[in-house]
């Protein structure tokens, strides 16, 4: 079977995610849609909640995961894959690569989440761990691709990756379709902003109303303040934030391609922000959700900003694969 | 408005539940249906959760609340109501109350967890306090209820209250239906039987091959022993279990009537297999469920009984509300 190219110059479009949607489920779930009384009442607007923290893997990365590894070509499978991620990536990398049956090996700091090394682990894949201070990751999962032949996977700067993510989009709008509603705001925790951009892509061609905004920890705002500046700009060095899975350095070269003219604008959320959507998800919407997958929570939970008060917003929970021992020391917090 | 009267001997009928149908959406929102390799996995055959956790109130509770106070002839509604439990019901009946202007007073054992107590304060009801080992809370409600005129509503034994609840039961049979599927086994977590005798109901009717198990906590395990016997038996005096929603002394009269000749068996689980439960929720599910939402949940954990095996089995997650110090204690076990 051929690769499906995506078109020149590889950026993706709706008909790419929409071929996606055809593949990815044979591993994916469609997630739930939320509603809660006192989520509308704290944030002083209607909220819908799509609980990517519900899928496969525990993050919406099954999805970019396996729309890729099913566009590699059968004679290529047999070398197996490698990836580098905090984790999430890493997860659905090693849950899709067990579908289609192919060895991979994932680069993953030291200092992952414990959960997240035990979902790659569980789904047999191979973990190289490096140091984020002293090695580069990019260079380690270069050397193994050369050494293996594997075919190296990115998590977010690819055409597949990027289409796949997008089918989160497609599903959340049929699934507000299928109620008679629309949302006019989408707020979405963004990394590399893999997902922002596929969704972008689906929110653009089927419910093209909609506005989105980025979500990001305060010292990682890369996307707010790339999209005020019409450029990709990088974080200061540095930064602290227990969002783990969402920490990069800059927007995606391909994402932000895609999103620069598709996206409203960005926020950006304290840790204590984060820390509160966790106890309030706990609490009242009975989720469990990672701190990288709360931003967008905790956004609306300060009360919306301007431009969304009185309307209807969705929210993504893009994951909920965080330690016992955090948790426990969030929920307990004050 | 008058009271839409129960067929007597005051059995509710299936056609109780498609009217309550029409009535407890007003409050309550329809819960997903999640399913998760890993569960499928650790259980031995297909499992589909029903996520009552997700439910406004946080359980499944808030159906038959909704359904009884509509039911409440508009002239009795100023004296309100008067309930009592041990804190999901009077949540379900907080909100309702407040849903329809009514003054509530729910008389609540004065170990409730924090987590409930908050949340019938929040709905602005008024909680009476008692001592489980010395008091009656029937009697303290009674005298209320005298006192006051307001209307007593159970927490189970009551024809609208079951027919509420089996609401649940409608809704998980269409969302099947509307996949195309069915389920061979319902698992359902039972205290007094409201929930499991009004989801009888709804299954003999549009889904009648399913067949419907209890699970309980071991000491509690009243309805497994009185299917059995085919009378209602009481639990020995003197048991405990952190299943704090569902130790009831036996089977409710009404529930048992109903539930007799339509209930396959029951389960019963320890307090250790429902930490695991939860334990297994938290990592893969991403779902809070309290101790007692969680009994059918540890019933299949454990590798289900043999009649299930390899077959289709649904599973209903009945609560989420759970105090944090519990919740931490219980994910940071073994």
């Amino acid at each position: 079977m051929a690769e499906r190219r995506p078109p020149s110059p590889g950026l993706p479009t709706l008909d790419d995610v929409r071929a996606a949607s055809q593949l990815v489920y044979a591993q994916a779930v469609a997630t739930p849609l939320l509603r809660h009384p006192a989520l509308d009442e704290a944030a002083g607007c209607k909220v819908t909640v799509k609980a990517e923290s519900l899928q496969t893997t525990g993050s919406f990365k099954i999805r970019g995961a396996m729309n890729r590894l099913a566009n590699i070509a059968e004679v290529d499978r047999p070398r197996g894959i490698v990836a580098f991620s905090s984790g999430n990536h890493a997860q659905g990398i090693a849950r899709a690569a067990r579908h289609f049956g192919m060895p991979a090996t994932i680069v993953m700091p030291a200092d992952a989440p414990q959960v997240k090394c035990e979902g790659v682990r569980a789904n047999g894949a191979e973990i190289v761990f490096y140091d984020r201070d002293t090695e580069s990751r990019e260079a380690i999962a270069e050397r193994i691709a050369r050494e293996t032949g594997a075919v190296l996977v990115p998590s977010f700067d690819d055409p597949w990756i990027m289409a796949g993510q997008g089918t989160a989009g497609l599903e959340f709008a049929d699934q507000l379709s299928r109620r008679g509603e629309t949302i006019d705001h989408l707020i979405c925790c963004t990394g590399g902003g893999g997902l922002i951009s596929g969704m972008a892509l689906a929110f653009e061609g089927v419910m093209p109303e909609t506005r989105l905004w980025t979500a990001e920890p305060i010292g990682f705002e890369d996307w707010q303040r790339s999209l005020e500046a019409g450029q990709r700009l990088a974080n200061a060095p540095g930064g602290q934030s227990i969002c783990d899975a969402i920490l990069t350095p800059e927007p995606g070269k391909l994402p932000f391609e895609i999103a620069r003219t598709r996206l409203s604008g960005g926020f950006a959320v304290s840790d204590g922000d984060v820390r509160a959507a966790m106890r309030f998800a706990f609490r009242h919407l009975k989720l469990v959700v990672e701190p990288g997958g709360a931003v967008a929570l905790a956004t609306v939970l300060r009360g919306v900003p301007e431009p969304l008060a009185g309307r209807h917003v969705g929210v993504m929970l893009t994951g909920g694969n965080v330690d016992a021992g955090l948790f426990a020391e969030v929920i307990a917090g004050g």
